[in-house]
């Protein structure tokens, strides 16, 4: 018998079809992909082409030469300069679409995406993304910031030079919103943050945690709408992602390099995106949201049905593929010369 | 300048980012894809082939014998038989996952998609919905019914015979509620339909609308997460598709055939999913909900930021969508046997 299961936080639905249920093994596609060269002519965030980018907004440094470094996207999404000026005519809302869109370009080669990178590496990209989100969020015109990655073509990346994007938006999307008006129903009857719960909850179960550290855990979520849907919590009560302290970010992309290079390994490089969903700064200091990085990988379509109803149909159970990525061995694997 | 537009209903922002703006042309996708053979000896669905499918439900005849095919999906992602218990642990929601799964055979033929039926073929199409609409809104453990259209591996059917689906679930799902609660909102201000309010609003301005007819129109959303998405409204007020009589069934066949038929002819054959959405039977008769089709072309990929924040880039402007899509001549097309 197929089971239903309700999203804690969003309310959301989800079919976990156990009658077409699937061996977390059997999503992994071994794609005939030509390996990536480590510098490519033509790409703007190889080192040596610098020029072919937008002029730089930041950098970190190692070894005497950058290692992370910023640029404005150059097909941005939003303009930079301008007033998010509302306009309102009738039923229509309509707004100036002023933005920042950032690109955080991860390191100088290639081929080298964040399961591969040293555990010092990552911690700079996400050194970068707090001295980015830090700064976006000073800009009086930006009221929700978006960091996130698209690793793959499925996954909507379109250079194949590992990067992350940072989006900061004049409005705060509907998302945020109803998603805090849960998050305030069920502190305002419990007297708990929802999500300190639950972290609580699945440490105690186990069966879907993935990765415990001393500041973060990382796990299946009990609902996922898709196959290997991952939340990686901070322990700590934290609102806002710009309230990370080094401690914990040293900590966390530790967690995020072995989940990465557990999903690397286990499901052949498959294509993914993570995104941090962070309180808007205005919000940082509630008692009632905690913020995560959700990763997902692009395993399976979205089709009539989830778009129809908002449901979305998962066929591999959450508890596999917790099981499935606890025993990947990223050592071993990564010994071997994979 | 690009420009921030929200939906008058589900209140979600998106980004009509015409700095990356694309001609609606360009997002033609000229795939090199074999023609269909009119009957493939594997197939469940083709004529010939019946003993393949599990044991009819109902049927639709046109020249004595089957046009129109209901049978259960071989693969369903609800089990037919059992009651919807539900399950509530600590913080874990679940339910038995209980529900009606059909598959519509939409022809006896592998190769003719709506585009290419008669509009008399269409008509049966949506008097098959109507049919199992009504019988399954009878099923007392039955909350929401999803009939929905995949075209398309993108979209992802993963038959090629021309079929549609119909998913009754006991529940109602988070997104209806969340539009059924705008919505109200709105009634209880204004004291209208948004749906009947906005329909006014389109029929006057026109740039957004595609096909007007006697019942119907057919009309670019203002605010469209992604390019070419389109509503097809009934022009009366109805909460329910239920009840759509049949003056206005042969009429919504002509529009969805016409409609169908610019998105093939316009954007060579593209992959979408279109979706019923209606009032569940409980709330049939209410004042402040509109039942519509919803079609979405399957033209671009979601990434990381639609994922991270729920707000969309959309790289058509919606009034070049309809007037591209207005100039589509399908007859003149059609006559030349394309």
């Amino acid at each position: 018998m197929p089971e239903l299961r309700q999203n804690r936080v969003t309310k959301e639905w989800v079919v976990i079809a156990t009658e077409r249920a699937k061996r977390p093994e059997q999503l992994s596609v071994k794609r005939d992909v030509k390996p990536l060269p480590a510098y490519s002519e033509n790409c703007p965030f190889c080192a040596g082409n610098e020029a072919q980018a937008p002029p730089e907004i930041a950098h970190l440094d190692h070894a005497g030469q950058w290692q992370i470094r910023v640029v404005p996207n150059k097909f941005s999404a939003l303009a930079r300069e301008g007033e998010p000026t509302r306009k309102i005519e009738r039923s229509k809302r309509t707004m100036n679409g002023v933005g920042i869109h950032d690109v955080i370009v991860e390191g100088r080669q290639h081929n080298l995406t964040t399961a591969l990178l040293s555990e010092d590496h990552v911690a700079n990209i996400f050194r970068m993304y707090k001295l980015r989100y830090d700064e976006v969020s000073r800009d009086p015109r930006i009221q929700q910031i978006i960091i996130f990655k698209n690793h793959g073509g499925t996954a909507g990346a379109s250079l194949e030079h590992p990067h992350s994007q940072l989006i900061g938006i004049p409005v705060i999307s509907h998302q945020v919103r109803e998603r805090f008006e849960q998050a305030l129903r069920h502190y305002d009857e419990y007297g708990e943050c929802i999500f300190c719960q639950m972290i609580k909850e699945e440490l105690e179960e186990r069966s879907r945690v993935v990765i415990e550290s001393e500041h973060f855990v990382a796990m299946e979520q009990f609902a996922s709408p898709t196959p290997f849907g991952t939340h990686v919590h901070p322990k700590r009560h934290m609102a806002s992602f710009g309230d990370i302290n080094e401690a914990e970010l040293v900590d966390l992309a530790r967690v995020m390099k072995q989940l990465l290079a557990k999903l690397y390994y286990g499901l052949e490089n498959p294509d993914f995106n993570y995104s941090i969903r962070t309180a808007p700064a205005e919000n940082a200091g509630v008692k009632y949201y905690h913020w995560y990085i959700s990763v997902i990988p692009r395993l399976t379509k979205v089709a009539g049905f989830e778009l129809g109803s908002g449901m979305f149909i998962n066929v591999v159970l959450p508890e596999a593929a917790a099981e499935f990525l606890r025993n990947v061995k990223v050592e071993q694997q990564a010994a071997a010369g994979k």
